[in-house]
């Protein structure tokens, strides 16, 4: 294959994780070493920044700051959740990345996403190659929710499980504190997948667990969920309940549904939900008598960096360093992928799939790893996601508080 | 003073925090040490475990898990919220305690809680005095809310102070990912002291603070409110507000009555919060139009031992070690102080404060350290507040999570 020099430019897309600028500090960093790359770019707010030509010059940063984005969380360049339209219904966007392109002589293209933003990458990919233009583009996997296929899981996940599992120790022996019963319900994030719904799994391994965990693969039947709680609460006086965000009713109605006339929809058409906990306490309080309550852990899911877990940061870096490496080793039009090495010991391989075979499907959690009465996953998911919560990061502290990048987004002048 | 040979029991009462037990591995740790006292008993739920003879043997534990304590957050004797009636009114419960304080030769009683645990110290001692039964009786002072009179702050607070001030900054961090306007609304604990709400301003410190702070010692505005989101919105598109659960109205009522027909009272009288947050996020939606959050830290303010300070952590268990060794020095009818020594540098000493005179007094945060719009506190809050929140303590861990404190619990025969 034989060498492309040119400017690259790297972009952050849909929601951030605490492990997200990893990504960003493992391209920049390798970018930055590479000959063949003439310029470092980093696009404001993802493919927005390219439509409109806001860039930085990464290589302006300093090495430490870079370093540092290694523990800083949420998309230090700005995201975007932006559906470019198909290309035979309109071209207008497509148009102006080649464009732009062409006119930073930009020919590596490196994007950080979900499933979304991988289908966006290909797209991109494909009109690029239809223009005659060179380009090489990559995909690196980026989601809290490990929904993305192809891979073995996602950088970000590992984090958002560590702190769910963490947090869930933390509340459980809160809630045995008093010798009252007690019913508590705690919502996480995952709208189709409920692979962090399942991480309060590996509190209850430790035994500071949730007595039932509820994910969006199965249905919840309201009347079944109200006597799986009672059935605990009657047994031993506690219960804790961890119910994704995304589980929808028998006849597929989202939880906060049955009790909402509208619910925001956004630019992909996914619904923004909110409210599973309060609501499903509210229905404990009213049908079994007992105190309740209702936590959401919220976005502090995706963004608590200082409960981030090594292993995700690391392995979050060499997915972007691998991006980078592969790109201007001639590959194009894959996504950056894990893959575990047989045997008793966890060992994470990076491979290349398809941006195609990645774009637009969703992995869930196998139903296997499901109890048969769909309150509980199984030891196998506990094998699966132990290793993946391994290390403590440990962001540098100031004043003993995280020391987050600051970056200095010097802005490249227009052409 | 002649030494006072005889057993002594620790108990825990009102909320936890995430580093109460580290006043309890202080008191038991020291208590096992003195010659004089013949058994250390640990009261299953504060003074319930006194009046039911529900005990445990400490001198049974193991040392290592002992310390573990010290990490490990939530009572791990079990807490309770217990009012003791007015003697005058009804002194069945005092005659019960000194029944089984005779019983088990109990002459050192240690109790750990706030502003009512503290009254509840001075009542029953009072009582035994007046009885005739010598027994020395020590508080330990513990509270998330940081209300308590006579001490300088009190154990608990620096922890939820650092958690408060480390996941505002990454909420921070999240909430600056889209290039669309977006204002957050964080709910904190207080109820009528805004100390925890007031420490999101060490994250304004490091500049991914708030831009608004409502404490409970001002009343709320709700137009008011609604100017200064939108004040700040149209200068900068995002906003972050953090109001304290306790806030009221002018009128005098909670922020979730306005929208509430009843709330939930406790034994004590207080009524139970929720859903400040949710409710000003909706107001903000309707009259601005803007895309809102709402965040509820929650009760992992109070159990986060993950992040906890490793400050206050040395300081709670210094406060049990010093209630013990005041006692068998002969001392009673205190409850441990912290006093900060005068100078630049942070050192703070225990001191004793007279149990009546802490009992049911509530310190509240400064008005001169309010601001004068009563939206934000000032620098002197972060200069208080900024030395109780250093260092890390880092709980050991087990497969990357942490592992508390696993107690035998030996219960003790009933005489």
């Amino acid at each position: 294959m034989s060498e492309l020099r040119g400017a690259c430019i790297f972009g952050q897309s849909g929601g951030p994780t605490s492990v997200i600028n990893a990504s960003a500090a493992g391209v920049f960093t390798e970018a930055i070493k590479q000959d063949c790359i003439t310029k470092v770019y980093g696009a404001a707010h993802g493919i927005k920044g390219i439509l409109e030509e806001m860039f930085y010059d990464m290589g302006e940063e300093d090495s430490y700051e870079l370093e540092l984005l290694k523990t800083t969380p949420s998309s230090a360049l700005g995201s975007v959740r932006y559906k470019l339209k198909d290309v035979e219904v309109d071209d207008t966007d497509y148009k102006r990345i080649l464009e732009v392109f062409q006119k930073y002589d930009i020919r590596y293209f490196f994007y950080n996403g979900g499933n979304d933003s991988m289908d966006t990458c290909n797209k991109i990919s494909k009109y690029l190659q239809k223009s005659g233009y060179e380009c090489r583009v990559m995909g690196v996997p980026k989601t809290v929710d490990n929904d993305l296929f192809g891979t073995d899981h996602t950088p970000g996940f590992g984090s958002a499980a560590k702190f769910v599992a963490t947090v869930t120790m933390e509340v459980f022996l809160d809630a045995r504190v008093y010798d009252i019963g007690m019913v508590t319900i705690i919502e996480t994030m995952g709208r189709n997948a409920g692979w962090i719904t399942a991480s309060s799994a590996l509190a209850a391994s430790k035994g500071c667990g949730p007595d039932l965990i509820y994910l969006p693969e199965r249905a919840l039947d309201l009347n079944k969920f109200i006597d799986d709680v009672k059935a605990v609460y009657d047994r031993t006086g506690k219960v804790i309940a961890v119910v994704s965000e995304g589980t929808k009713t028998p006849d597929g109605r989202y939880i906060p549904e049955l009790n909402q006339d509208s619910l925001h929809v956004d630019a992909f058409g996914h619904k923004q939900l909110s409210g599973v906990a309060v609501f499903l306490a509210n229905e404990v309080k009213n049908r079994i008598g007992c105190k309740v309550r209702g936590i959401e852990y919220s976005l502090l899911q995706r963004s608590a960096a200082h409960c981030a877990s090594l292993t995700d940061v690391n392995e979050s870096f060499s997915a972007g360093q691998t991006a980078v490496r592969a790109a201007v080793e001639g590959k194009s039009d894959f996504m950056v992928a894990f893959e575990r090495a047989p045997g008793a010991n966890y060992v994470c391989n990076t491979k290349l799939v398809e941006l195609s075979k990645v774009a637009n499907f969703e992995k869930v959690v196998p139903d296997e790893w499901i109890t048969k009465d769909g309150n509980f996953v199984t030891e196998d998911f506990v094998r699966y996601a132990m290793p993946l919560i391994q290390g403590e990061s440990a962001p540098p502290m100031e004043d003993s508080l995280p020391r987050f990048a600051r970056l200095k987004k010097v802005r490249v002048p227009k052409l």
